[in-house]
């Protein structure tokens, strides 16, 4: 007996799930991992302020989290430079991105994104019955700023969903650049920008947060360069108008009480997001120096991991990747056309690096292209 | 400018929220809560291990939790009696049960639950576009089980929810009754049994785990008794078929790292469950004592609250939960016809216990019937 009937949306989902993460893999595989260089993780971990702040909190929570995250959200306001009626905290990015596409899809909407850009975000397109229209990289493995635009304005999605700088391949356009795209983009459409790696691009990077426009939401995330990624916790920014509708359908009590805590306290101590900041620098030009040493063809990164592009096919490029898998090197690769020809290894410890790029180096000189 | 249209959906949504938290009162009204009895948390708060077990693991919240919660399915399988199959995890029950109204919920589907029942599922019904229909409490001030059948047969709605105990009243019904019921519902609706104050209940409360059918989901949390609300973890158990669907919708990483490992190590220490459970019951005791002494009518609960009978009129309850608030004294009452003359309790400390009934005496003596 199946039960009853689930919405017919949902019954035509798969039942697949958009990552299967390290802790997964390593049951199924057996093999313990000796690195985790595959989920864009902070390894130089979270500020020991925060650490102290989570630990001295600890006997509070029998208490429920502030329903309003108002202390967060006045911290961010405060360092941000905006008022606080244009900030809504949630869940992380992913949390973020579910909500706004239950605020904004109806089934049959179109949606447009990059080939090959973020999975977690297509699989929340996919649960609403909205369509998903999807542009090549452009020729140097960027998100593309005119294929986007030229598709927009040729299907009149709904959503149209940039991230500056871009997963997988950590790629980024300019703030001017990426003013000019939101600037044409139609207003009924509702451009989705998502500055996850914002804190380790170049400054020219992130538009002011003076940008604002009533079809524009920016996410960013305390899970990358701040090193919280297990204790889930992002912002959106928007007008207030745009803001205000995810208090609709939330779930106003869902950011635990560490993670405010948390994000507060790391926000806080600034100097330790720079001293982490120039640690992914060094990490990021170490991967690329040791790569080329390879004769392989890192991506120029602004972000906390680099794409690697192995000079072959997909096939080559996965051969690689289950090889590093197999000894316990958890990296990841993009699946589609265009990009899998590229590894995607995020910045470890210094530790974690010479490892991977060791056991790297081991396969490529193994493997005959 | 308003941006781009919501869906037709949300857009007829209200901005209001479900509850509004303790500290939102206290920016409001600028009193500084001096006892927070309104929202069921438990005072006695979590293990001590469990503080431990968070404070150890602080600085390893650089990675994302686990996706498949996989220790804490296995920790609640053993201690359950039930395939981990059976088990969903989730951010709290609120989590699970706006998932749940994804999952099954269309536009315009009817939903069956009781007047006066938890707000915070009626807002997710309401975000799906779905139709409340509501059922007068019975003349015990329980949920109504036949009234809440004939219903369900009469409009045969997708969903009928009902909390066993009760929120916000405190009353339950037997195991025995709650089968009978189960049994009578049609295989096409679901039904939803909350039962996040099962173990603060008797034991022929609950029916056995043994009790799995196609249509029947439960709901239960560590928010209440093991003292964690703040770290929203809860879980849902079902046959694999249903619980299998939360993997089509969820957000796979939601549920932080550090509420996967405060979960388990509370699971693993009953004796200090069993100590709350105590506490909690000499708690419950001694809100009914007092409040009998002062002429009122304490309602025999099965929770870690007690409803109080004000014996009087909706006006004035809700002035006495408005005065009590004045005070400082946080509390809950109940805002529809048949339980609005009920103020609601948490059971605190003996000293917040002590310091709310005193407050309530005083108030009670003063403001004539």
């Amino acid at each position: 007996m199946a039960g009853p009937d689930l919405s017919a949306i949902i019954a035509s989902l798969p039942a697949t799930v958009p990552f299967v993460g390290p802790e997964v893999i390593e049951r199924k595989t057996g093999i313990k991992l000796r690195a985790r260089l595959g989920a864009n993780e902070s390894p130089f971990g979270p500020s020991p302020k925060v650490i102290a702040a989570i630990a001295e909190a600890a006997p509070d929570v029998w208490t429920y989290g502030d329903s309003e995250n108002h202390e967060l959200k006045e911290a961010l306001a405060r360092h941000l430079g905006t008022p606080m009626e244009t900030i809504a905290i949630g869940e992380g990015i992913d949390g973020l991105l579910g909500l706004t596409c239950r605020l904004y899809l109806e089934p049959g909407d179109k949606v447009v994104t990059s080939l090959g850009a973020y999975p977690t975000f297509n699989y929340h397109v996919a649960a609403q019955g909205a369509e998903l229209v999807k542009i090549p990289y452009d020729e140097k493995d960027r998100e593309s700023l005119s294929g986007l635009l030229d598709t927009v304005l040729d299907v009149g999605p709904k959503i149209v969903y940039l991230a500056n700088p871009d997963n997988p391949m950590g790629t980024w356009w300019s703030a001017d650049e990426i003013t000019h795209f939101i600037d044409a983009i139609p207003a009924d459409t509702l451009i989705i920008l998502d500055e996850a790696y914002g804190e380790t691009a170049p400054a020219s990077t992130l538009p002011p947060m003076a940008l604002m426009r009533p079809n524009l939401l920016r996410y960013r995330t305390f899970s990358k360069a701040y090193g919280l990624a297990g204790m889930r916790i992002g912002y959106a920014i928007g007008t207030p108008h745009a803001i205000a509708g995810f208090d609709r359908i939330r779930n106003h009590f869902g950011v635990t009480k560490l993670s405010q805590i948390a994000a507060v306290t790391a926000l806080a101590d600034q100097d330790y997001l720079a001293q982490t900041l120039a640690a992914i620098a060094a990490g990021r030009d170490e991967i690329i120096t040791r790569a080329r040493g390879l004769g392989l063809k890192p991506i120029v990164s602004a972000t906390n991991f680099v794409a690697i592009d192995c000079d072959a096919d997909d096939t080559y490029a996965t051969m690689v990747l289950t090889e590093m898998q197999a000894r316990g090197v958890f990296i990841r690769k993009p699946a589609v056309p265009g990009l899998n020809r590229c590894i995607r290894m995020s910045v470890g410890t210094q530790k974690d690096i010479a490892l991977a790029c060791d056991v790297l180096e081991d396969i490529i000189r193994k493997i005959s292209r």
